[in-house]
């Protein structure tokens, strides 16, 4: 047990701000975040909160004013740098709202660089609300103890993205049809990797043909279950991460919980 | 593309009954379910419905009679036997009831024979709706076409659940402090397992204690990041099923997705 309590506390609200942060530099909190801090968390002033900023890392600050729509608060100390997250796009295909925030919350906890949604033939949706889908990243940014926060690009078509495929970067395709097992594949193909997954009812016969025409495009299976879309995004993002990511990368320290 | 339609129909809806199915057996369908066969799918008379008792298998049923509360099908065709799943538990600690659900519903989708709950200091929920957990079970497993149902059992007491952990079954235990990486871990320990997860909090250090003490644990990590208790049971689940249960099988078939 330590005789010092932490510092800063556990129980520390945790922030991603949009301007970057440096050692006594001032920045002001509004809006939603202002309302969670003075509301909610009930911080005053000399209260220690946790900052990041999705540039420079994690920073311990202090509130020095809390007015009624308007928080500042001054950096004091950085905690950790922003960490490297391994070079894996998830592209799902757009499903319902309430299953496309599971994949956006899922793959932020699981350390997705980037994600890249996809218009299918079979999509029943074809919008993403942009600035929902930064809050439910920032949330699992924030709930987790993450520093760096994925990229969410706006929707492509199929066609689209398979046009512009980096020459360089496996796509890992699951295929309802089957293909080489995926904790294989992934083992096989370490290093800059995609993976795309198809809405609910999959992909038609003809997506099927254009993305296996693609020569970085490695059909695989996920094992003999029907899983839902989220399921197979959020299983096989797992899977690539410990047998591909850094799950099994020695580490120097593992950071503390937020709750 | 086939020149006849599918039998029985992809959009054909697919029940768990409890009775026990049988060629030309008539069973009676009611509450719930009536209501969704009759009201939400608009089921008539001579229709086609799927069928699995948990038992037997999945069979083609035809409905005989639609009443206001009580509808008869009589069981025409097996379909599929009662598929096996690899021998692998959950045991995770309970969390609040949507995360549950969400837990209860991915492991019905990987393919996990028996959910053990588990209630630890630090849970800030200790009881689980037995009938909910069924229908959250149940709903997985018509969605995804499967035909077995998890054991689900009542939440234990983490020390009763250790004292009576069977001698055979490695209890892979997801630690926050660190552990052997999970996916060399589950290669080396293929056979009967099981995955035990902490609460949000993680396990107090007087229980990481107990479960270290116990032969048949094995502390594993999930990587560097943080992730929630449910992100780190479902992510660990898909892992174990990939590397050590049977993602990599050869199979006959894949079974034709429900929607």
């Amino acid at each position: 047990m330590p005789a010092t309590p932490a510092w800063p506390p556990r129980s520390a609200p945790r922030l991603f701000v949009a301007e970057e942060l440096a050692a006594d530099r001032t920045i002001a909190i509004e809006g939603n975040q202002a309302h969670y801090l003075s509301r909610v968390m009930r911080v005053g002033e000399g209260d220690t909160i946790i900052l990041c900023d999705d540039i420079t890392g994690e920073w311990a600050a202090q509130i020095e004013s809390v007015g009624k729509r308007r928080i500042e608060a001054a950096a004091v100390e950085r905690l950790r740098e922003k960490e490297a997250v391994p070079d894996f796009w998830l592209c799902p295909a757009l499903v319902k709202k309430d299953r496309f925030d599971l994949i956006l919350e899922k793959a932020t906890e699981l350390g997705v660089a980037r994600i890249r949604p996809v218009v299918t033939r079979r999509c029943v949706v074809d919008k993403l609300n942009a600035e929902r889908a930064r809050t439910v990243t920032v949330e699992a940014a924030e709930q987790c103890a993450r520093t760096a926060l994925p990229i969410v690009d706006a929707p492509d078509k199929l066609d689209t993205l398979l046009r512009d495929w980096p020459q360089d970067r496996a796509l890992l395709f699951a295929d309802e049809t089957g293909g080489e097992p995926a904790s294989g594949a992934f083992t096989r193909l370490k290093g800059p990797s995609a993976l795309l997954i198809g809405p609910e009812g999959g992909f038609d016969e003809a997506e099927r043909a254009a993305i296996r025409a693609l020569p970085q495009a490695v059909p695989i299976g996920l094992g003999p279950r029907i899983l839902r879309a989220e399921t197979a995004a959020i299983a096989a993002t797992a899977l690539w991460m410990a047998v591909a990511g850094d799950w099994a990368d020695e580490r120097a320290e593992i950071p503390t919980p937020v709750r």
